[in-house]
């Protein structure tokens, strides 16, 4: 009994952990790093709170995996192409309006862990982008007016102008999705177009 | 002596109230609206914790004055000109790279006030910038393939760029502010350009 039972402890713990990194990217979207309550996670993935110091160390701990996980599978879902830099901009467009937890999970980032040493889930996110837009500029399928980085910069904050707004503009201009969809895809056409 | 001491009082009191915004401003722009502390701000503004609430109300009211007061200051700087709006761009990356909390209060802002009624120096200033651009539009000074609001927020967007990067940028490029200001000036001229 046993030795049988050990792979299913292990696949225990395996969806333990998963449900642990699901409720953290619900909590910390909401309240931040410092806002987030490890009782409100356990209680959300259904598990004692002991085990979430058991296998992340720490709240901070848990938010690195958590963010780490995010950032990956928001890498696999978006799809990065250099070469259609106009495409990549509007699928990152309907990520983010479909699911505003990922712009708050970065925002909590940038204000909570700035001077932090870095994760290497985003260390590489960004290596992983900077190469793909220096091969298609290698291979004159991207203009070079401007190094890889402001390319990125700009193409990223084009995609999320609308999403990073202050709150009052809905106030004066009615959401048209479609409609904003379409300008950041132009806009993004005309910042690389070649003169 | 008690009819002269009146004024007196009055100006005491708009000095105590100044230094309550100055320190809420310091104290929001680091800990955010849940993170920050009135007995902090208070001993930052050397008076009584009691006076926050005599003259605010509330944690949330002293924000609100706060963030209004920041939110006009930082209009009368950056002096908004719908018919150059490379300039205006280039002037915003300044004050934003000399002042990181701008960016940091307006993060918060939109973080934990998502949901809330707005603040009307928000709204009007919002207001104020399209009906600037609107202007520029009919007078035939600026493009009218985006509407007002489109262009508003692309240019504000690639003004902050490199300010709502995620950290991790440092660690593959170093910082070049005169490169990185001539690429925000750059894109908002091809953004505009006529087609």
């Amino acid at each position: 009994m046993t030795e049988t039972a050990r792979p299913e402890r292990t696949r225990d713990a395996a969806r333990t952990k998963q449900r642990l990194l699901d409720a953290a990217r619900d909590e910390f979207a909401e309240y931040g790093i410092a806002g987030a309550r490890v009782e409100r996670i356990a209680g959300a993935a259904r598990c004692n709170k002991a085990l979430i110091y058991a296998y992340f160390d720490s709240k901070d701990g848990l938010f690195d995996a958590a963010f780490a996980a995010h950032v990956q599978a928001h890498l696999d879902r978006v799809n990065f192409d250099g070469t259609d830099l106009p495409g990549y901009a509007g699928r990152l467009f309907d990520i983010v309006e479909d699911d505003p937890a990922v712009i708050r999970l970065a925002s909590w980032y940038r204000l909570e862990r700035s001077n932090g040493p870095g994760l290497d889930a985003v260390i590489s996110a960004n290596e992983a982008r900077l190469a793909n837009l220096r091969q298609a500029q290698s291979e004159g399928k991207l203009t070079d007016r401007w190094d890889a980085t402001a390319i990125l910069v700009f193409v990223v904050s084009i995609a999320n102008a609308w999403a990073t707004l202050n709150p009052e503009f809905s106030a004066t201009s009615a959401p048209d999705r479609a409609k904003r969809r379409l300008a950041v895809i132009d806009a993004v056409t005309s910042l690389i177009a070649s003169h």
